[in-house]
């Protein structure tokens, strides 16, 4: 028997009552039924992403969505200005060179979090830029950047202001419309404790106001005839309807729970995991480590990828290091349907593996370190 | 109690051991147990597709397919030739457009299907096509067009010859490799009996080599990306994971049940419907009608709406005309998870409804209809 445990940052894990109302037998999206069902789960997201604007929904994975906030909202040749820090920061990028804009980066080392300062040096520079690319927490180095403080520098000017929000919708606070972010992209498979195959934008009235003049070639991830359709209840063109179905579930799950405790939850997790890898004298990869996964340096003489297969064949899905981080860090997410007792697991699991790699344990330090963060959260002390 | 009888043209119903395989806890991707999964569905696409290269998948529903084989093949001002009979052949020529494409349009009227020599007079107008679309299943209308005649008209051109098979791979025979097909297009909600969010592209080595020197933009849907990927047996971006697992189980469901009998029982479904529908007075819609779907007409003084709404007041789902079509049409599906007596279901309900709405019906001649050709073919009699 292997029992399995995933800890990895997306897919998460999915509650029972989640994957139960996906096996229910498909609907058909075209009815009555379904169009309740997304009305429900449209003013759902509005509550979840903080807006007042409808949130744009698209059968795709998370990358899809980043796209569809490019194409909808610029024209070829309009200058970017990017923020890179990681894989997903690089991406911004990538989509924007496939897409003839003119990209400007404003580059942190991997693990480091921009200055907002900056961002706004850098748009003080160029002025002509039309938008600002951010990852408000960037799942391939375990930081979080401070999107307030970069909002605060980008909404005095014309630019709009794009966050991907993949890995820290649910997880980290992210007030969009208080804070003035124009676009908000997420996925299903993060702390919405869902399959992959759901991205979602919200876009803010600055953002939509490029719309109508933005020439960048687009119809699937259309955000005019997500609009249209959704007004009805509908989707432009066929919904993935058994991952909605989860969606209204896990929506419930989440505001039951109350933001402000979902946020509360993720960060004791995550306080507890760095307290209790930093316990067996491992260190943290991110200068600001965010809530949904930690970023830990594999030590000295031992291959991150090692502690990563350790894990693996105990049972324990973490993630590994990404492109240039092969090797040198492994993660662990907490993010979703997660709580205390899964960090502990990765925990024991971690000292274990350190353990068998020739790595100098003493068992149950992490454990003790975790307990002491968990502990004092029960009795309320921060 | 309300039974619920699903027979619109996707998402179609979903067998329970589809159901199932997706209810379990979720897999990470960057994982052993995932590529070995994925490793298995390469293999059986490709005996679905009937085709030696690779079927790259997305997490989208059918129409990110169809935008993924235009942007992948193209580049601005290419001009393209559409087939245009129904809805769906629309929506090349609106993709196309978006995309800045110079489209030369072959029209049907709806509920027809294009002759093969209308094709090839076009082609030998405009010899500059780079690419010709076209639609197998017509599911607005019910029509099935002759995309063997129309790859035999095109192979000998430089063009490539894209066919949307949205509603007809699984359902009718689509030997792509054997007629000359260059990019199959297809989704997971119709005869593969999965929810919708997964869509499949096979590309013919013909359509390959334009990949190159395409300078459409794209990024989520690039080929060569997917490419790229699939041979380590993962995806670029994050893989609709649960409907993969899905898509194993269906996979085997329809290869187990070998193609020519799966096409035979949804020739013999369509039959069935049919003989049902005309023993009740009703015309077809379609001159060539597919095994997805029968489009049927609402008898004089009968709005389809109203079928359409009697039908789901008694827990049966198929489906009104579309567009232009709305009010006039009804359809009815029986492409997947479906069986003989699903269809009896429908066209008792037909009757019971008609009656209702003050049509003369005599009672059980549809079944009766139906019976004949049911029984005919259980005798071994086609």
């Amino acid at each position: 028997m292997m029992k399995h445990y995933l800890l990895a940052p997306g897919p998460t894990p999915i509650p029972p009552a989640v994957l139960q109302a996906m096996a229910q037998p498909i609907i058909h999206h075209r009815t009555p039924e379904y169009e309740a069902l997304f009305a429900e789960v449209r003013q759902d997201l509005r509550r979840l992403f903080q807006c007042r604007n409808e949130v744009l929904m698209f059968a795709a994975s998370g990358t899809g969505a980043m796209e569809a906030a490019i194409v909808n909202t610029l024209s070829p040749g309009d200058a970017v200005l990017v923020v890179r820090g990681g894989k997903f920061g690089e991406r911004w990028a990538e989509i924007c060179e496939a897409y003839g804009l003119r990209v400007i980066s404003v580059d942190v080392p991997y693990g480091k979090s921009v200055d907002p300062a900056a961002v706004a040096a850098a748009l003080a520079h160029a002025p002509a830029v039309a938008a600002v690319f951010a990852t408000h927490s960037e799942t391939s180095t375990g930081a979080v950047h401070d999107i307030q403080g970069i909002a605060a520098a980008v909404r005095r000017t014309p630019a709009i202001l794009v966050v991907d929000a993949i890995t820290s919708l649910g997880v980290v606070d992210l007030p969009m419309d208080a804070w003035g972010v124009d676009i908000v992209v997420a996925g299903s498979q993060k702390a919405l404790m869902l399959p992959p195959g759901l991205a979602f934008a919200a876009v803010s009235d600055k953002a939509w106001a490029r719309v109508p003049s933005a020439r960048l070639p687009r119809f699937y991830f259309s955000f005019t005839a997500e609009k249209k359709a959704i007004e009805k209840n509908q989707s432009a063109y066929t919904p993935a309807v058994s991952l909605v179905v989860g969606l209204r579930e896990s929506l419930h799950l989440i505001l039951a729970e109350g933001l402000p405790a979902v946020f509360a939850r993720h960060d004791r997790l995550a306080r507890a995991t760095r307290a209790g890898v930093q316990a067996l004298g491992l260190e943290l990869f991110a200068e600001h480590p965010g809530a949904a996964c930690t970023a830990v340096k594999a030590p000295t003489g031992i291959e991150g990828g090692a502690i990563f297969k350790g894990m693996r064949a105990r049972g324990i899905t973490i993630a590994g290091g990404q492109g240039s981080m092969r090797g040198k860090i492994f993660r662990i997410a907490h993010m979703g349907y997660v709580a205390d007792f899964d960090v502990l697991t990765a925990l024991a699991g971690l000292e274990l593996v350190l353990g068998d790699l020739g790595y100098p344990v003493e068992r149950g330090a992490s454990l003790r370190a975790a307990e002491e963060v968990l502990g004092h959260q029960e009795r309320g002390e921060a």
